[in-house]
C-alpha cells in the first residue's frame, strides 16, 4: 500500500501549536503536562467516542506502545519515543501489528506506507510537531486522519460554537463543523434574462440550495453549485426510440469548399423582467432526494453552501433543452449572478416574492462531472466574474468532440446512436409534471426536430450549430481558476475535450491543474491511493474562503496515474507539452513501424460476413480483441497492424499521436479509424475501480457512505491494450467543415490527430499502429462492399514522448 | 411491472377517518370541503416539500386530471370522478402519464398494475375511502405511497409530537415520526454469565444501542437486535491464511458402530458477578460507523430502538469466539435479558457503574441474515421470554448443515476450505484492539486448535461438537413467533437450515412465516416487487407495540418467489408438506429417467487429466457447465446424466427430493454428488438482482438511501439451471455417525436427501438427474484415479410436486 497525498500543506511550529489549539487538542491544563503525559492525554482526545475518563483510559488501553506493552503499562516507567509514538500511530491508522506490519519496526512502515514522520522526539515542542503531522497523515480510507476523527465525531462539539467563529481552518482546509442534519434545505426560482420557451416571460430556474443552519445566525458562505441537467429526472425510454440507427452506410458528401463556420449569435429580444412585487427572505419549498455529488457533501459540513440547479427545460424550470447552447450556459450564470446579487429569484412561478442569495459571502465554486462539468467549463467561458474557480472532471470543452469527430458522427462509447438530439431529449424533464408537459409539448417537439436537422448526423462536418456549442471560442474570457480531472479510458467524453481546454488556457492569467486518472467516465473521490478530497478542500478553501494556504503551489500542475503500478501518482508540469521529444515511425511492408520511410502498398477489407457483423454488432469488446489480435479472426483481413521493436525501457507516451495515411478506397465515400495499441503480456488495470470496503468513507459525520475502492492490477495478463484512437472521414481531409472530393481507386493522404493520451509504454512492449475502416462501437457501421489501400509511401505515426525516470 | 404487496390491512371507513385525521390529512377545517374541494385540498398536502399555498397549487397545477387539463383547469368546470381521481393517483405514484400509461385509461393502468381501486366516487366518505387506499399503495419504489411521503419529509412536522403520542400508527403500521438526526446512540458493557476467555471474571459484552430522542422524554420503546460477529471487524487475512487445502483425496475411515453423539454440555462454573458499585441513566460511549442492516434504520425512525452486539471474542468484549456453541447464543440472549432488565451491564469495562435499559418496553426483535439470522435462531431455541420474534434470514438451523452434509465436509457455496475454525478466527476481532489481543492471544489460538481437533474435518461424520451446534435440538424450547427469509438459489446458507426449521416448527404452538426468494445469499428490502419492509413493520408494530392489526393473518404463510417470471410472488400455505404429490422415477440405460425400473449398469470416472482439474479447480462455473451441458467436454466420462421426457405442463417441485443409488467404487473410500436439473433452453433469472435505482430507496426521511433492485431475466436463453444438489460419503450409509464398511468393487445402496427446493419447471422442459463424485466447489476434490458404477437395479429418485393453477 501506498498512501499519496497531496492536500497536505508545511506549517510553521507555531502556527501547529495555535492550531491544536483551535481544534482543541491542547490548552492551558494539558500543556502543563510532561511530554509523555501529553502524548496520553492527546491520545484520550483522539477517542471521540469516549465521553468518561475511564473510557478514554480504556480505550488507549487498547493500544501496544511495545510490542509486549500496552501504553498505560509503557508509560508507567517509560516515555514516549518516536518508536512507540509511531506504533500507536500506526494503529490509530488503522494498521495491524503482526498482521499489518512488524511492532518492533513502526518506522520502517512508516517509511514504506509513504507517510512523514520524525526521529526525533525529546520534548513538548517535538510531540506537538509530531502529534500535527499525525493528524494531517493520510489514512487507508484515502482521508488524512484528522478527516477519520472527523467521521468518528470529533468535530460534533464544535458544531455548537458561534457562527462568528466558523469556519475552522486546519493545515489549510476547513473543518467538518456544521451540522449536516441542521442544514437548510430550500427551493428558489432565479429568473434567467432568457426565454427559450417563448411565452413571453423569462424563463425561471428552479434551483435548490441547501446551506448550514450557520448562515441563519450570520454567516456568510461560499457556494459550491453544480448544474446538473439530469438531477429533475431524465426521459430514457424517449431517448432510446430517438437513438438513431447506426447500421447505416456513410454518406457521400457532395464536395465545396465551405468556409469555417461561426455560431449564429441569438437575437431575439428578452421580454423584461418580473416585477418585484414583495420580498422575502424565506424560501416557499424545500426540496430532499438530489442525487448529489458526495465531494458537495465533504464541504456542506465544512462550510459550503451546495446549490443544484438543472436548468432550461428540466422539472420544474421554463425553458428548452437546447444540448450545450448559449442558453444553457446564460441559464447556468444566471444562477452564478444570483448568487452573487446580481440576479432576480422568485419564490415560485407566481413570483409571489423576491428573494435574495442573503446568505451568500459571492464566491462560488462549480463542480460535477460530464455535462455537469461541462456546464462548469462553458461558465468559466463567459467570465461571470463571481465564479471563482471550477472543478471540471470528464468535461465536454466542445460538442463537436463529443458526437462528431473528423467530419463523422462519432458516438460516446457504449452510446452508438446516441446524439445531440437524444440528448437534449433526454433532459427534458418538465415531462415529469404531466400538465407542465402537456402545455409545452408541441414546441418541445419543434424544437427537438430543429436540432435534428441542424447538428447535422449524416453530414458529420462542424457547422454553426457544433460552433455555437464550442466552450473553446471564449477561452479569452475565462477568469477562474481551473481545475481538471479526466479519466485516461474515458471513452465517452474523450481526452480532446481537456486536452484542448489545458492547452487553450496556457497563455491566459489563470491557474490551472490537471489530474489524469486511470479511470473510465467516474468520479475519484472515493479512492484509497489519494486524498482528492483534502487537495479540493485545500483548493476551495483558498478560492472561496480567501485562506492562504498555499494551495497553488501545494497542488502539482500536472498529476498523472500511472497505468502499470498500482497507487502510483505522477506530478509534471505539463501533458505533451515541449518537454516532450517526438518519434516519427514509418509502417513498412513487414508490417513494422520503422525509423525509415518504405514504399508498397497494403490493403484491408470493410465488408464482414453476416453472421460475423450480427456477432460483433452486439459484442464490442470481442470486436476489439478481434480487431488487435494476432490470431486469425473475422478481422483478420480488415485491418492493418503495424508494430515497433520491443522497447528497451519504460516511456510515457503523451500528448496526441498524428497519422498520415494515403489511402485509397472502392467506393466514393469512405473513412479511416486508427488504434495505437500496447502490444505485450502484462497484468493490466481492470477497467473498473475494486471496492475495497462497501460503504468504506464517510465523508463527514453521519453522512452518507461511499464504497472506497482503487484500481487494481487484473489477476490474468493480457497480450494488448488499446492506448488511444480516432477517426477521420476521408472527405474531411482539408479540415472539418469543408468537403473535399473522393474518387473511387484515387490515393489521397490524409493526416489527423488521434485522441490525447499519456500511457507508460513498458520496456519488451511493441507499440503497435492499427489501421481499419468502420468502427463498431462508434461510426455508422453499413456493412458496405468495400476495400481500402494503404500507400505506404508518405506513410507515418509521429508520437510524442517522455523517458521514465 | 407487477407491484405485490402484502403488508398492507383493510380497516373501516370509521377508521380510516380516525387514522386520516391522526396522520393530518382530514381536519375540521377541510372536511367542510365538497369532495372535489377536499381532493384539491389532499392533493396539497401530498406534496410536502411545499409551505406556501402558493406553491402547493403550483404543485398540484402540474398534474393533469385529464388527458388535456391539469386539475386546477378541471376542477373549476367539474366534480373529481374515478377517472381523474386515479389519473393523478398515477402521477403521484411515479407513472407518466403517454409514456407510462393512457392519460385517458387510468383506471386500466391501475388494473394492470394489481393495484386496488375504487369505482365509485360520489361523496365526501367515497373520496376518503379512495385517499386512504391510495396512501397505502404500493409504489415503483417497493414502498407504499405513505412510505414515499415520508422520504419527502410528510412526517418530519411529527417529530415534535410530545413522546406521549408516540409511535403514530396508519394501517397497522409505525410512521416513520422519529427524527433519526436526533437519535441517541451508546454503549454499554452487558455482563454474560459465561468466562469463555478464563480470566475468573464474567464475559462483557460491547452492546451498542441507537434509540430515538423521545425515550429520554420518557418514551419506552420495543428493540430490534442483530447480533453480529461480523461488526467490529474481520480478520481476513487471517481467514485466508487457516483455509483448509481442498486438493486432498477424501479419508477412508475405520467402519465402526458409532452411537448418536450429544453435545457435552458445559460444565465449568462460572464466576460471580461484579459488584455494583454505583448506577447511572448515562452510557460512557457513544459510537458510529457500524455496518447497519437498513431495516433496522426503517424501523428505528418508526419508534424502533436498534440493538447491536457482536459477542463474545469481538473487539472490546471479552472472551472468545466459538463458532455457534451454546457460549455465543448465550452471550446473545444475555443482552436480550438485559433488555428486558433481567441482566447487569456496566458503562466500562471497569465497571465503573451499572447502567439499565430503562428506556425499553422490553419486547426483543432480532434480525439479520447469515450468521446474524443463525444467532437469532439460536435465541429463539433458547425461550427467552421478553425474545418475542425474530425474522431470520438466510439463518443457519444446524452448523452441521453449513459445514458438512452426508459425512462430507461440504463447502459453503464459493468458499471452498472454510470450516467452523476460520469462521472462529476470522471473527475473533479482539485482534483490532492490539494490546488486548497481545494479551489473550495465546488462549485464543489454544481455543482454536481446539475447534479444529473437534470439528474433525477429515472424519466429516456428525459428533459431539456439531450436536452441539445443533439449534434444532432444542425447538421445544421456542416460544418467539419467526419470520424466515431464505433464498432458493442460496448455496452459501443452504435450505436444508431453513426446511428443517420451519418442519420442526410445525407442531409448536409458535406462529411462522416463511419467504422464499430468488436471491442467493442477500437481504430483499430493497426490492421492487415486494413490499418486504412493510410486511416486517406490520409484523413488528404487533409483535413489539401490541397493536391489534391482524398481522398474523395478513401476512401469507409460504411466500415463494416465481423462478420463471419477474416479479411474481405466490402465497402457499406450506412447503413441501402433505399437499405435494409425490413422483418416483427411475434411471434406464439410455439415460431417461422412466416410470418403471430398469437393469443395467452404468460407470462414471471421478479422476480428470491435470490440465483440465487445474483450470476447473479455478473455474468452477465452467465446470458447472462441463458436467450438465449435453455437449462433449472433460467431464463428459465422469458424470452419468438422466432426463424424464419434457413435461406437458407446468410443475412446482418442492420439498426434499429423495435418491436411492446402489454404487460401487473402485477404492475403499468414495462418496456421491447428485444434481436435478432444469433442462430446456429459456431466459432465467440473473443470479444476481438488477439494479433498477441507484440510490433509488430511502427508507426514512434523509436516512441513508439504498439502490433500488430487482431479479430480471436475462436477455439470452440458457440451455439448463441446476435446481438443487446433494452429497453423502459412501461410508453413511446408515446414518451421520456411523461409519460403514465400503469393500471396492462392492455395489452398496446409498439413500439421501438433496437439499429442499421450490422450482417451477416449465412444460416442455425435461428433469434431469446428473450423478458424479467430486464437487469441485464443495467437496475435497483429490483427483483420484476411480471410478464408479451405478447399478440401476434399485436406483430410483422421488420428488414432490404440486400443478401449477
Amino acid at each position: 500500500m501506498k498512501l499519496n497525498q497531496f492536500g497536505r500543506i508545511t506549517v510553521s511550529r507555531q502556527q501547529q501549536r495555535q492550531e491544536l489549539a483551535t481544534i482543541r487538542f491542547i490548552d492551558d491544563e494539558n500543556l502543563k503536562l510532561t511530554p509523555t503525559e501529553l502524548w496520553v492525554d492527546l491520545l484520550g482526545r483522539a477517542f471521540p467516542e469516549a465521553h468518561t475518563l475511564a473510557m478514554k483510559q480504556q480505550m488507549v488501553a487498547g493500544l501496544l506502545a511495545t510490542p509486549e506493552e500496552a501504553v498505560p503499562e509503557y508509560v508507567a516507567h517509560a516515555a514516549v519515543t518516536p518508536t512507540s509514538f509511531y506504533l500507536v500511530a500506526l494503529q490509530l491508522l488503522g494498521f495491524e501489528p503482526g498482521t499489518d506490519f512488524d511492532a518492533a519496526q513502526p518506522l520502517t512502515k512508516m517509511e514504506a506506507l509513504g507517510l512523514p514522520f520524525h526521529e526525533k522526539l525529546q520534548d513538548t515542542a517535538d510531540l506537538l510537531e509530531c502529534w500535527y503531522d499525525f493528524l494531517v497523515t493520510q489514512t487507508p480510507t484515502g482521508q488524512p486522519f484528522i478527516d477519520v476523527l472527523a467521521t468518528r465525531g470529533y468535530f460534533a462539539p464544535f458544531y455548537s460554537l458561534p457562527a462568528s467563529q466558523k469556519p475552522v481552518i486546519f493545515n489549510g482546509k476547513a473543518m467538518p463543523v456544521f451540522d449536516p442534519a441542521k442544514v437548510i434545505r430550500e427551493v428558489v426560482y432565479v429568473e434567467a434574462p432568457l426565454d427559450t420557451d417563448h411565452d413571453g416571460q423569462r424563463d425561471l430556474l428552479r434551483t435548490e440550495i441547501i446551506r448550514p443552519a450557520e448562515t441563519a445566525a450570520g454567516l456568510r458562505v461560499p457556494v459550491v453549485y453544480t448544474a446538473s441537467p439530469y438531477n429533475e429526472g431524465t426521459n430514457d425510454q424517449l431517448g432510446e426510440q430517438l437513438t438513431h440507427n447506426v447500421d447505416v452506410p456513410l454518406k457521400r458528401r457532395t464536395p465545396d469548399h465551405a468556409p469555417q463556420p461561426h455560431a449564429h449569435p441569438e437575437n431575439t429580444p428578452v421580454p423584461t423582467a418580473r416585477p418585484v412585487r414583495a420580498i422575502t427572505k424565506t424560501a416557499a419549498a424545500s426540496f430532499t432526494g438530489e442525487f448529489a455529488y458526495t465531494l458537495n457533501e465533504y464541504l456542506l459540513t465544512r462550510g459550503f453552501a451546495v446549490v443544484y440547479s438543472a436548468g432550461i427545460g428540466t422539472r420544474d424550470s421554463d425553458g428548452l433543452r437546447t444540448c450545450g447552447s448559449a442558453a444553457e450556459t446564460l441559464a447556468a450564470t444566471s444562477v452564478i449572478e444570483w448568487l452573487g446579487g446580481k440576479r432576480t429569484a422568485f419564490t415560485d412561478h407566481a413570483a409571489t416574492a423576491a428573494i435574495q442569495a442573503w446568505w451568500s459571502n459571492g464566491n462560488v465554486a462549480m463542480t460535477g462531472k460530464s455535462y455537469l462539468g461541462t456546464l462548469a467549463t462553458a461558465c468559466a467561458t463567459t467570465g461571470v466574474p463571481n465564479l471563482k474557480t471550477i472543478i471540471s472532471e470528464a468535461a465536454i470543452s466542445n460538442w463537436y468532440d463529443y458526437y462528431r469527430d473528423g467530419g463523422l458522427a462519432i458516438a460516446p462509447g457504449g452510446f452508438p446512436g446516441e446524439d445531440a438530439d437524444v440528448l437534449a431529449a433526454e433532459c427534458f424533464s418538465r415531462t415529469k409534471q404531466a400538465a407542465d408537459f402537456h402545455r409545452i409539448k408541441s414546441q418541445f417537439e419543434a424544437a427537438l426536430q430543429n436540432i435534428s436537422r441542424e447538428m447535422d448526423r449524416e453530414g458529420g462536418t462542424y457547422n454553426a450549430f457544433w460552433d455555437a456549442r464550442n466552450y473553446l471560442n471564449d477561452l479569452h474570457n475565462v477568469t477562474a481558476d481551473i481545475v481538471m480531472v479526466h479519466g485516461l479510458n474515458d471513452w465517452n467524453v474523450k481526452l480532446r475535450n481537456v486536452f484542448n481546454l489545458w492547452n487553450g488556457l496556457k497563455e491566459l492569467p489563470v491557474k490551472q491543474k490537471l489530474i489524469l486518472h486511470q479511470g473510465q467516465h467516474i468520479y475519484i473521490n472515493n479512492f484509497q491511493s489519494l486524498d482528492f478530497s483534502a487537495m479540493m478542500n485545500l483548493w476551495l478553501t483558498h478560492k472561496l474562503y480567501g485562506v492562504n494556504n498555499g494551495a497553488e503551489t501545494a497542488l502539482p500542475d500536472v498529476l498523472v496515474q500511472d497505468n502499470t503500478q498500482e497507487e502510483t501518482w505522477h506530478a509534471f508540469s505539463d501533458w505533451g507539452g515541449t518537454d516532450c521529444s517526438q518519434t516519427t515511425y514509418f509502417p513498412t511492408p513487414e508490417h513494422t513501424l520503422a525509423a525509415a520511410s518504405a514504399t508498397g502498398q497494403l490493403s484491408y477489407n470493410d465488408h464482414l460476413a453476416t453472421a460475423d457483423f450480427d456477432h460483433y454488432r452486439v459484442d464490442i469488446p470481442g470486436w476489439t480483441t478481434a480487431l488487435l489480435t494476432d490470431k486469425p479472426t473475422a478481422m483478420t483481413s480488415n485491418r492493418l497492424v503495424f508494430k515497433t521493436q520491443p522497447l528497451d525501457h519504460d516511456v510515457f507516451l503523451e500528448g496526441q499521436p498524428r497519422v498520415t495515411l494515403p489511402l485509397a478506397t472502392t467506393l466514393d465515400h469512405g473513412l479511416v479509424s486508427v488504434m495505437l495499441v500496447d502490444y505485450g503480456a502484462a497484468r493490466r488495470f481492470n477497467a473498473t475501480p475494486t471496492v475495497l470496503k462497501r460503504r468504506g468513507i464517510d465523508h463527514g459525520f453521519h453522512l452518507r457512505e461511499e464504497d472506497l475502492v482503487e484500481f487494481k492490477l487484473a489477476k490474468k495478463e493480457t497480450p494488448f491494450k488499446m492506448i488511444t484512437k480516432g477517426h477521420r472521414n476521408l472527405q474531411n481531409r482539408t479540415n472539418l467543415w469543408q468537403t473535399d472530393e473522393l474518387v473511387a481507386g484515387t490515393t489521397y493522404p490524409v493526416t489527423f490527430a488521434l485522441q490525447p493520451m499519456f500511457y507508460r509504454l513498458k520496456a519488451g512492449h511493441q507499440l503497435g499502429l492499427v489501421v481499419y475502416a468502420t468502427d463498431m462501437g462508434m461510426t455508422v457501421r453499413g456493412n458496405e462492399q468495400a476495400s481500402y489501400t494503404l500507400d505506404l509511401a508518405g506513410a507515418q505515426l509521429t508520437v510524442q514522448s517522455r523517458p521514465v525516470v
